[in-house]
């Protein structure tokens, strides 16, 4: 697989570096960014993935996120990848929301038309975009964690929740827990899956739970000036699920934070060293 | 004065805002972001001025200057001003250069024409922004400082230099330490002041150096991957002018970093602690 760089840059004593290549998945190209902290030759890291919230491609965490002294101080490498296929020929929502098509794949892989073809964030992110880092970058790659905001977080909790064994923590900011119970889930499952639930239902963390799926403990922080945490969120779903599961979640609701970056770099620090104590074990 | 609120985020347990206000100076809308870290009611705390590069507008550092962090733990509110008077009726550069005009007020009262009615960013910042920041915020007048990026490192020094008593500390990433040396400089300075190279020098710190301006201490950092690092930025003149004023000078050539935002996150806290040791005695 060939890897073009688009920018690299020396941050906190490491390279931040974006990233473009063609993806067999999507059919496109797709761009992500990964930072490597400095370590000495040979050596492999344990690899965090960060995936968005809807709107967002790769930059904003890259550029708002705050993570890298914490990755640097951890030695973590750090990857963020688009949360969309992208491109001349790919079709969008016709409404041109934000909610779904552009910037809201939704991490699934799409069953409907058009967008079957493109729309297979979930092969994209679980197979082919982790064999290219592994080739590309000094990784160890049975230390991998995953984590997420938002949309994102709801792709960080089902990637976890289906590959238990794969990832050694997993966490999240304000994320959508059940897809299929919000009007924003509703729209993308719909959308992407059509109207066979039980599809739908590989791809809801309070739903993969119920069906049996387990992970070691979870890390969950929401705002509770969210504005869409009743409507979208709602995180309590996630915690009656865990209880009934027995999965340690540690659900923190965190006075006066909103949805936004500003939320997320608060406690990106604690996250990291969330998993860096998974992941170092 | 009157001052409007454009947005309000918490971030690390202050407050992140941006606010907007008519400027007498510049006789336009200007905006601002200022961070206050939270305190007890009715507490004061010292206040860093950060002045941004060459088309920035506050909102740069704001989203990628990784402060936030630093000044919760130190206690230190941080403004975060625009580079220049922006509006329908705001002359800029008539080939819409980067390094003129609109983003490139350079920190001078403009006498020239068609500048000087708008382009008055050292009235603005040294008399018009800190009194209305003193009275909306909670800052102690009696602990400033000051520091920057490239035109806004120019920016910090010169302020610090004609300002000794107000700053208490001032600091530089990447600064443009000679304008009246280099072609950044020499554009901007001979467009917005004319000819008169005497009025220049009240905007050139090694200039103003040498003409007797002193300061306590000054810290400058820049990468060596820098591509303005010969021809506009030269730390070397800044150097040779300490040394013979005998100002002390930290001078850091950090190996591997260039001009962006990758490289002035990674010292910021470097930075904000240099600030608060001088702030907080």
């Amino acid at each position: 697989m060939t890897m073009q760089t688009v920018s690299l840059n020396k941050s906190h004593d490491g390279m931040q570096g974006v990233y473009r290549h063609a993806s067999r998945e999507t059919g496109t190209d797709m761009t992500f960014s990964v930072y490597v902290p400095s370590h000495t030759n040979g050596a492999k890291q344990p690899v965090v993935w960060y995936l968005s919230g809807l709107t967002c491609t790769h930059a904003n965490v890259t550029e708002k996120g705050e993570y890298r002294a914490a990755c640097a101080e951890l030695g973590l490498i750090f990857v963020a990848p688009d949360t969309s296929p992208r491109g001349e020929n790919v079709p969008g929502d016709p409404a041109n929301a934000y909610d779904f098509g552009l910037g809201a794949g939704f991490y699934v892989d799409a069953t409907q038309e058009p967008f079957a073809r493109n729309y297979r964030m979930w092969s994209y992110l679980t197979e082919e975009l982790p064999k290219l880092v592994a080739e590309q970058f000094p990784v160890d790659a049975g230390r991998q964690s995953v984590f997420g905001h938002s949309m994102g977080g709801h792709g960080a909790l089902t990637m976890a929740l289906r590959h238990p064994d794969r990832y050694r923590a997993a966490s999240a900011f304000a994320p959508i827990v059940a897809p299929s119970q919000v009007p924003w889930g509703i729209k993308a499952l719909g959308g992407y899956l059509g109207d066979n639930k039980q599809a739908w239902r590989r791809h809801d963390a309070v739903a993969l739970i119920e069906d049996g799926a387990r992970f070691s403990d979870l890390l969950v922080d929401y705002g509770d000036a969210d504005p869409f945490l009743t409507e979208q969120l709602r995180p309590q779903l996630l915690q009656a699920a865990c209880e009934k599961a027995n999965i340690p979640l540690t659900l923190r609701r965190q006075a006066g934070y909103d949805h936004s970056y500003y939320f997320i770099s608060t406690f990106m620090n604690d996250h990291l060293r969330w998993h860096a104590a998974r992941l170092n074990t």
